[in-house]
């Protein structure tokens, strides 16, 4: 008995034609291509792909189109939910060849780089310029996989996400066409804006092969400060209030006192295990100070009287150590558990609530969360510790996501405000948008990808 | 002989069942709503509906989607590119009855409108709160229609466009069936970017019959200021190193010296006739005066020495009237002209280079033309003063048009900065983006408006 054919077989001699050595069907190259970092379970490609250029992957697509293949981008591989996997097979396109910064305009504060250039090592290569690329997720992930998930991070309060922050793409479209969305100027009202649609497209409309970027000028002061507050309103209300002041915040962060317990124990510190803010400001040092100032009165009246400030770089880094070894303090509760990582997203007056209601559901259930977020922009994760061999246990981290995402969408929320739609999260769509809506996103994707060739399964939801 | 009949007599009579007395088929009616504020000659619709609700609108695509009859969205009639005129006929929607501010939501810093609601109108209703909606395209356009044009101006360089200012919208679609494109939350990667599909879209894909805006704290201080400049390259190098520098400012606008004398004759003023920056700056008392500081030793560095600051609110608003008036001064250096506006858009550091080919052009026309520029965003406009009813010279004011964008493109640029497509520019489209990106724009209007009836001949080129 044969295998069942599939569509790669068709054109796989053209593939090793186009790539040579840079296609592989090696076991261990595909299930590395299968997941992210997500809870998921790997799905991995047919094969994988290493592309050198826009031209090799427009011939890709023109080949993969005709034979009906699927096309799956794949960045750093950081993404969470289910993004980079391959649920109907097909080819992965890893652009770790496609990692140059091509071109840097200071004058005009923009950059253009290829899809694979990691944030890092964007902000590496500009040091020396005076500037920097502000978007920051976390993980080092390629420009080209944040500019498809529309991500955003802990600076997101001051400078926005990646659709604030990228004036134009060069794109290939599913039969191959290569288009680009946008130049260098740094506003235009000339037709649709085919840049925001392709930005948390995630790889369904598309497939990003440049990226110009928007850059700004490192600040002159940076200031960072942690402050407990007796209870999660207060620390949410302080965050309110100086947001409305209008006070620039570069980061804005908040963890839960199980949070803070995790690190503790993990980097073996002793901060008070209570609701923790942790800020950063910056600017020229007067407005600095200014705001410093104003963010002290205004916790204190809160009762968040125990700021610690950190302006040398070396205490800053320390401070901000405790929030970036989250994720690591976290898993280290319960060794050997996998994290389930939930993505809401409210209006900041429903923050309180959301996060209250979140914490109860905890209570009263056997698994044990972590609770942190980007409160500034009423987006907070909770990190589900659950054992990946224990049914009752994926069950029971998916039953507390679905409520958490009910919560807020009931709120006026979001189910993710910046990990994606993915696979995870597809099934919340109508729920939060409406029946038209995705309808209208599911006529978008018809009318540029008719054969379904590029990530299929993922954003628009199958049924 | 009897007239050819339209598309519009098949429904009419329904109209005047859903509309009642607020359908109209009035000359002078049917004349205001043929032609924004542009100098295109009036192309008026074949009747004009003012509808109640978002129900009513519904009702009316269904009717016109059935017929073939056109829509055309009408807001406040400021636009200068001809979008709210009906070059096939059809209805247009006059939102003036759907002006009411719905929802406010202080603590989130967002408020829900109709689209009928000006900007004015709505800062106007703010005032109690402490609050601002920032965009300023200088008319008092609605809404509705800012959205539609993508609008932005003089605040653009710190608080963005309207695509950085709409979380989201209510839009009926070319069916009639009603979408929301997102919710009350401050960020979200839920899907494809409807908002920002639709903003910019001129009423071609959907037509906005609510909007969801960001709202910013109105700043403790403000400071303006003016400096004349030895050479317009001065001026522009004193704002990007100030960009570059981080300097938060609100305004900064350029004017050449033929605008300067413009407005000392219009108005009675003495300004210097020279290149001038104005700049207005605002935050907390230490941030503005520190931001001061900082442009006033760079401005000097650069030749501009004589700085005006104006710090009390009647000081400040004399200072930008000479700003603000701008247009009607321009006018009055030729009574009976009428004003071509030019809206290219260059990288910042293409600017003086664009600039000044563009000052040559208008030495070597028999025409005279006056430049002002948002210079922050590397935007300006020319005003082209011609005779409309003279055929050379509106030859000559569309051949320097022309001949600015080219260069404009050629400077990596775009034809249109914040204007819009509308009629006028749809013929430079494709040499700005590429036959095959207006392709794409063109595929996602047939997928969402496959009979056309949405604002035709408007964004698409005809063939």
């Amino acid at each position: 008995m044969t295998a069942p054919s599939r569509p790669i077989d068709a054109i796989y001699s053209q593939l090793e034609t186009l790539f040579g050595a840079r296609v592989s069907i090696n076991a261990g190259v595909r299930e590395t291509h299968g997941r992210g970092e997500g809870s998921q379970l790997c799905q991995p490609p047919d094969a994988v792909v290493f592309p050198n250029s826009t031209d090799e992957i427009s011939r890709l697509a023109k080949l993969c189109h005709g034979a009906g293949v699927p096309l799956i981008p794949f960045g750093a591989g950081t993404s969470l939910e289910g993004h980079v996997a391959a649920p109907m097979g097909g080819v992965s396109i890893d652009f770790s060849n496609m990692n140059a910064i091509l071109e840097v305009h200071a004058e005009d504060l923009d950059a253009v780089v290829q899809p694979g250039v990691t944030r890092k090592q964007l902000n590496a290569h500009l040091r020396d310029t005076g500037l920097f690329f502000p978007v920051d997720p976390g993980a080092d992930a390629t420009i080209g996989g944040m500019c498809a998930t529309r991500a955003s991070g802990t600076s997101t309060v001051r400078y926005g996400s990646m659709k604030d922050n990228v004036l134009a793409m060069e794109v290939v479209l599913a039969d191959g066409r290569v288009i680009k969305t946008g130049n260098r100027a740094r506003k235009s009202a000339a037709g649709y804006d085919l840049t925001r649609l392709m930005i948390g497209s995630e790889g369904t409309l598309g497939i990003i092969t440049a990226v110009t970027v928007k850059l700004h000028g490192i600040p002159e002061t940076v200031t960072a400060a942690v402050c407990p507050f007796p209870d999660i309103e207060s620390a949410v209300n302080c965050v309110i209030t100086a947001v409305q002041m209008g006070v620039p915040m570069a980061r804005i962060e908040l963890m839960d006192a199980v949070s803070m317990a995790a690190v503790n124990a993990y980097s073996n510190l002793a901060y008070a295990e209570a609701p923790t803010l942790f800020l950063e400001f910056e600017g020229a040092p007067a407005s600095v100070t200014e705001q410093v100032e104003t963010l002290k009165a205004l916790a204190e009246d809160l009762g968040g009287t125990d700021f610690q400030w950190a302006d040398k770089a070396e205490d800053r880094n320390r401070l901000w150590s405790a929030r970036h070894t989250m994720y690591y303090a976290g898993l280290a509760l319960r060794p050997g558990a996998r994290a389930l990582t939930t993505d809401v997203c409210v209006p900041i007056s429903n923050l309180s609530d959301c996060i209250g209601r979140t914490h109860k559901a905890l209570e009263e259930s056997a698994l044990t969360g972590l609770i942190l977020g980007h409160v500034g922009d009423g987006n907070f994760h909770t990190l589900l510790l659950f054992d990946p061999e224990n049914p009752a246990e994926v069950e029971e981290a998916e039953r507390l996501n679905a409520a958490i995402v009910d919560q807020a969408l009931a709120l006026e929320g979001t189910c993710t405000g910046e990990h994606g739609v993915g696979q995870g999260k597809t099934k919340y769509l109508r729920q939060e948008l409406g029946v038209e809506a995705v309808d209208v996103m599911a006529q978008v994707k018809a009318a540029l990808d008719p054969t379904n060739i590029l990530n299929p399964g993922k954003v628009i939801p199958k049924n």
